[in-house]
């Protein structure tokens, strides 16, 4: 499996689900930044699983250990590696995971790809524990970013069919702070109780909901991303659909951009009082031909419902070659939209920070 | 401008709407196809502009000539460049478009990133006639993969508000040659009428509108892609993002797979009575894990509509650093969805082909 | 066959020897950048053949048609391609390319991957003939470097056994113009003259010989590379090992830097008058842990003798599978040395302004 | 500092000298394949420090821990991750390393590149000691290969002035065998010992010597490579660089094959008994036109001599801006081309199976 984006940033991701680590390299990183690890705890526990009902029981301090590229608490410029080791492992018994292929998940594609010798123990390498590296690499983005000043924030769209509103076009850095504050970060009151029942039914049937996260880096200046193959989207969407589970990016108001007439679509712009060029409207999500305009860039994931279920499904045995019936045992999260907030998060800033090049 | 697409194939785009020439060259063909020459003259018509009235009226040969890579009809493994010099180029004036940034285009981020040398004349490099390039390459790309047995094909998902239905689980090449033989491709009847009626209210009113194009890609084995940076997802995306106006992308039921269950969303496997491996629906589209399970590869495309109106929009003159009003001449597409179908097949055929291997 | 280069800039050649024309696409130039155009025919001139009788008697104007990512003479920032359209193509029999391999050549291997389809007649796209592209890249390359003040130049070190001085640790900008404006540049006075009567006694026997290329690049600031697969000794012998013929890449001192002792090949610091941080020798050719130092960035290629000789010799037919003897005829350079020059100087330039970054 | 290299292969190096650990991660390595630790741990010894007179005085045991990607010693297909923590590291004081910049090292430009910041102890991610985790790296290539039947080996081709003899155009699995087992592999018998000597005389100096090595490939197939960009050459060269201290690279005869006649370095192709094309010579080192054409793949590495030695230095203070003495205390190996042996070929294993694909 390949597992390394390189661009002007470099990342190398690595481990499995219940192997002894798992954790990412980033190359390429500016030299002297002083990274505050606080902060990265505080990421780190913003995807980290066992807080409460509505995510899977596994308890995982998810603490990082940097290997290398930080020396005083300041990046010296090499590769920076951050490991978390794995610690809560059932000892389960993972043989049937090797012969019925669970509905929505990679384990029928891998077994072929892989034949058969990938780990799938809790998923191995496609685990969604993988993003917890992201979210490490992500935070290290979002700390040199900010000392550019600019700011990535996220929150919660949609879980089912429960709905947020989306930012408005005049979102601003407090606005980020607040959400980056909340457990279930939504922008208008009183929604995530909606959610939490909608995900909580799911649960109660042995089922799951999916979700969209709404993610938006303000301040970015325009002239970031190229017209074909390095657009801004092209690279954004790239990262954002190696986070699994993610079914569909669109960028400003990208999937109803389509029933919009164009002058309803198009962003006009204006000389604000200080002189800054903005626009009126933000439906093209901040990149017009593929580059920054210099308004908030502003990207939209879906994920799917979580494939694991508890409820009963029709599949297949492949080593029987038999159609069977599969009930998956273990701990699994109704709900895994919440938890992806920050790891949409990570993906915008190190998207940002790759094509701001050094 | 960065202009390339490197991974296994390589693909390198130039050229301006109103320069000498654009063109594509393709490295790391497999030597030794036949390429007929007539299905390329096939699909670059289904892109071509001047066919009708709603599109531009520029008329465009767009005749590809082939400088190199191709020997008696036959790739010789060598590079293969495709030109297509421009014929038709209106000696107008385009010194407002210097200073008065349209809306919803890239010339303001143009501006910024290449400092005012960017070359405006019909939207230059950024211009959707750019795209020609794409189709001639995707066109080689499908005549390889139809020797492996994979068909590529596309329909009109939607215009503005009215939607042709998606896809069935069971599309076959034979629903997919039907379509190609449509100037309109949509799967149901009667639909493309009402899509037309849209398109000529909207130029009627100095308006465009937008639209959603659904493209397959039958009989692709599955285990192409992998879990993280190198997902088919990821590189489908990245290819589709290059296409302008493109805002939103999405795999199987992708925008709409959140406000399902985990018990509906995800696709049972089964043995057919052929003993082939099945999914019984395919709301992922093919793809999971980013690695494709042999089913239908299905991708859904969002474009935004046109963002050149002949309606007066307010913007901003980069030179006197004023708010103004302004009016876009010129021949333009109210809707370019219907010549795009040919391109989102040409680039789906590009992301198999290339993530394929040799 | 892949032909693209990807890092900061993207490279892309294409064409073959005898089809209709040889081209390069260059991505990610800056914009705003007046080109001289004849500078470009001046170093076009430099390779080109037919200029007296050490060299092939095929005549090529060998002008570059710019198709795209020039306005006005200006750099656009879109991809700029030139294309050399081919001229003097003798219509000789190639059927005994096609089965008796020319030993040294690409020919058999060539085969063996292309499967019998590559073009072969005069080398197709193996031809030294395509680096005529490489040498209009490197030009633009040079303009672009000029006006950074960095300055590249390059000397025959070596034909056969004939051996000019190395350049010397103060080689300055005005060394480097004398040297562009000799036909053969060498730095001791006389030693071409030697060189050329070993190019002709070869040619006389039917047979053909090699030799050194030294290339500097003047005034390139201290810290451009990375320690690992970035390092610039990396990107650069990369490239000048695409160059056809070049069997041997060193920097510095590098051939024989293994038989001084660490106190002599060690480049001591010191501060010069004006506060400038200088080496007081430069072994080690400007560039030490994958990273230049501010000194001189040197480095040294090896070309074996031309493999096409008249001389009979042994080879193969793989068709018969036969052994055989072969007669090459057609019109071939005794030695390409000094036609190599200006290909090596393009492809300092255009690694040294890749890896500056935009 | 970027430390990525992607084309089939992915490799992420990272780790500093006196870090908490340095290691490695390979992705895109095929599933499936056994690996024996055991043939692991012996290619680390080989280059292990501290096991004579003639190497540093440092001891560490280099046992690589396996993070990610194995499963009952077999590959999943995952990343795999190679670990090496650091465990003697003496804590001397490296403040003088902060400001004296030691001649021949990357102290300088690492100065000038990362602002000072950059983790100087032992050379941080410049040392000699991150070539630890590309001999992990390495062995899992040549086990992979050797499962394809290709063998790679290499031997001390020179140490200063004293040369061994080149390999033989039938080289053998034998021989590489043999050699293999060899403390310090040389052809000549009897050659070692008076490369010995000239370590340990000059270590007696307080200096120190360098050497080349030659590595070959055997039972490569042809049709390995490509014309330009991604020759062999090209891409094993610029692999070789990556080692620190290498400062020149060659193929075949390369560095001196100007100095033979096109007709004594062509090698020419005859069918043998076996019907089997061969060279009767292999001047180009199994390698014409970038390809591989079926024999054993030969390259020639020179290192510099260590650049680290005892002897007083001229050099300057970066920090107080003057001229100054230096001298280099700690313990450093005379000469580092023995343990460098095995480098190669882990660079040459790792080229090798990159461009054959999975």
């Amino acid at each position: 499996m390949g597992a390394t984006y390189k661009n002007n940033l470099e990342l190398t991701i690595f481990g499995e689900s219940h192997g002894k680590a798992i954790g990412i390299t980033i190359g390429n990183l500016p030299s002297g930044i002083q990274i505050d690890l606080d902060e990265v705890a505080r990421d780190m526990k913003r995807r980290a699983p066992g807080q409460n009902k509505m995510s899977t029981a596994r308890k995982e301090a998810d603490q990082v250990e940097i290997l290398s590229g930080l020396q005083d608490g300041i990046t010296t410029g090499a590769p920076l590696t951050g490991v978390i080791y794995n610690s809560d492992q059932h000892s389960k018994d993972y043989s049937l995971l090797k012969t019925n292929m669970r509905p929505g998940h990679s384990d029928y594609p891998a077994y072929i790809k892989y034949k058969g010798f990938n780990d799938v123990r809790g998923g191995g390498h496609f685990s969604g524990r993988i993003t917890a590296p992201i979210v490490f690499a992500g935070n290290i983005a979002k700390q040199i970013l900010k000392q550019k000043g600019i700011q990535v924030g996220a929150h919660i769209l949609s879980i089912g069919k429960i709905k947020d509103e989306k930012f408005p076009v005049d979102v601003n850095d407090d606005m980020l702070l607040k959400l980056s504050e909340k457990q279930y970060p939504t922008i208008k009151e009183g929604v995530f109780e909606k959610m939490e029942e909608a995900i909580l039914k799911a649960k109660e049937n042995l089922d799951s909901v999916g979700g969209k996260v709404e993610c938006v880096a303000l301040h970015v200046p325009a002239g970031i991303g190229e017209p074909f193959f390095d657009s801004l989207e092209s690279h954004l969407s790239s990262l954002m659909f190696s986070i699994p589970a993610v079914k569909s990016v669109s960028f400003g108001d990208g999937e109803n951009i389509d029933e919009m007439l164009g002058s309803e679509a198009n962003d006009c712009y204006y000389y604000d009082e200080a002189g800054h060029v903005k626009t009126s409207t933000n439906h093209n999500g901040g990149i017009t031909g593929g580059i920054t305009n210099g308004m908030p860039v502003s990207c939209t994931v879906t994920f799917k419902p979580t494939p694991s279920i508890a409820k009963k499904q029709k599949t297949i045995n492949i080593e029987t070659k038999e159609n069977v019936e599969l009930e998956i045992k273990g701990r699994h999260d109704p709900c895994i939209v919440q938890r992806a907030v920050v790891v949409v998060e990570a993906m915008m800033a190190l998207g940002i920070l790759d094509m701001m090049g050094e």
